[in-house]
């Protein structure tokens, strides 16, 4: 039997924590077979300044795994590196290297030879001053897959909580909450719950954007004038949302027991609730995708390269939801 | 002996759920010296509809008592109703005396008869119905002492969290986010941290405006321009005052593991990690005021009253809390 799926995990930086990661990880089995994509003579030396003996397998195009590796081994597609890359000192020579293992992941999972990709974390600097316009991950995949919008969603055990805008200035949030940019970041959640996470019919629970979810227009208006025609015109289809509600009486577990998803309005909204529950075992998934692509929620660390001293938490919750997507997924 | 300190306690709006925590809380023997200002009659018929077996015992100026009321007993400062008060059903007459209420306690305060008040929640709604302009506790306690600024603070155990603005639609947030103001209610957290919870050397989290606290102005400049400065400005004076930090970086057990307090710059970025962290178990006080208050920190319940099922658990810390803070007073 071969019931296994196929998943591509890429280290990142190769200065940073993410090879480390990959390292500290393939000590126990994977319940799926996964490939990091790195360069597989950067690992070697990783996993010698870590003192760990991990044995690295060959995988490529023609060659890939049917069953996971065992305990203390892993996969890897060879990908070269331009320079060598000591742990702690980006080199701008390597930042083409970072997205080529991005590129073949992804085309990997657009040809479906993966199941889905999980990426440990770049450092968008680097790549910028090598040259290359660069503004992150989702970004970039989004390119690679055509796709128009996506939604940043992160999530913990237990919670996830998805961002109708990102990484704005506070001061241009409330103009960017137009019923147009709802409207089209609920459909994506809607249907990637329904779609990737075999959710059937998703409750969604959606924050106001402001205090009290303007206590009645008192504290703002966005609610009265955009937020709730969006969410009633929405619900004409079917969809199961609730709010405009407080974010301060949302976050509480009445309300969130039965909810498969927070929709905050803005960043600092809705993520420091979810890294507070899930500190040390948060992720972040891109949706509206046609892959699958879960990620870490930390940075490179690059300090804590080559060291050992570092958490594996977050990069096994985002192993085991890119794995459960996959096996959920109905699209 | 008679070491024990003399707290009022204030049921709110009297159709609402604070007459039922007063009594339900009578069930226990309090550490301190407790007396509800509000109607005896009132407290008595609303014991009877819960079938609660409370003794209200008799207090007012001249007759205070010196030591806690036993377990099923209630000292009450007889205010009496300008209307009968039914569970659910708001009256207009009886705003005044929702009021009165109010100003006994902050002047008891004020005149050194009572160690702190403790508030149940009022309801503003029918207060500025009767023809009374009243936008809330704070400003109503505020004006009774003469001062100028307050700062709200959120606590449960184990975490406090105060506000740069607190009711603000988010559009006007930035613009609020002055120097000045900043400046002002960081003093006064500092000050009060000191005199009113005993810390002799205050460690305060300062949040960033935006997110990743702007990135180094990549996502706004509020934190080069105007928290930054002020803060290093404050510090010269010695204040341990740590940030501009990213909110969902702050609120995480590394960095709140030695912190006393939170500065958040507004509502929604600091309250619902609160909320969350403390459901049922938060309270509200305002800093600033020449005297002690706390709050509750959830709303009049007019459904819930007369029913008896509601918890106590925020008047609980609500009280523990201006007992230590009583306690702690340095000034």
């Amino acid at each position: 039997m071969s019931a296994h799926r196929l998943f591509a995990l890429t280290p990142g930086e190769p200065a940073g924590i993410g090879p480390d990661l990959c390292l500290l990880l393939a000590r126990e089995k994977q319940p799926e077979a996964l490939v990091a994509i790195a360069s597989r003579q950067l690992l070697a030396e990783r996993a010698i300044q870590l003192g760990l003996d991990i044995e690295l397998l060959s995988a490529e195009p023609g060659q890939w795994p049917d069953s996971p590796a065992a305990a203390g081994s892993l996969y890897v597609w060879d990908t070269p590196l331009a320079a060598q890359a000591e742990p702690g000192k980006l080199a701008l020579a390597n930042a083409g290297y970072v997205l080529e293992t991005l590129t073949r992941a992804g085309q990997g999972c657009l040809n479906g030879t993966f199941a889905g990709m999980i990426t440990a974390p770049v450092h968008k600097g680097v790549i910028n001053e090598a040259g290359i316009a660069f503004s992150g991950h989702t970004e970039f995949l989004a390119d690679l897959t055509h796709t128009e919008q996506v939604v940043m969603m992160l999530a913990t055990r237990g919670l996830r909580v998805a961002l109708v805008t990102t990484h704005l200035p506070l001061k241009d949030v409330a103009a960017a909450i137009t019923a147009e940019r709802l409207e089209r970041v609920t459909r994506i959640l809607y249907a990637d719950l329904q779609s990737k996470f075999g959710i059937a019919k998703p409750r969604i629970l959606v924050c106001g954007l402001n205090p009290h979810a303007g206590e009645g227009g008192h504290l703002g208006r966005e609610e009265i004038e955009i937020i709730e025609p969006t969410l009633e015109h929405l619900r004409t289809e079917g969809m199961n949302l609730i709010g405009p509600l407080p974010a301060d009486t949302l976050f509480t577990p009445k309300y969130l027991e039965h909810a498969d998803a927070v929709l905050a309005m803005y960043h600092d909204q809705g993520l420091p609730v979810l890294k507070f529950k899930g500190f040390g075992a948060a992720l972040n998934v891109t949706l509206g995708l046609p892959i699958i692509r879960t990620s870490v929620d930390h940075g490179t660390a690059l300090d804590l390269a080559g060291t050992g001293r570092i958490d594996i938490g977050s990069l096994q919750v985002a192993l085991e939801t890119a794995y459960q997507m996959a096996a959920s997924r109905t699209n």
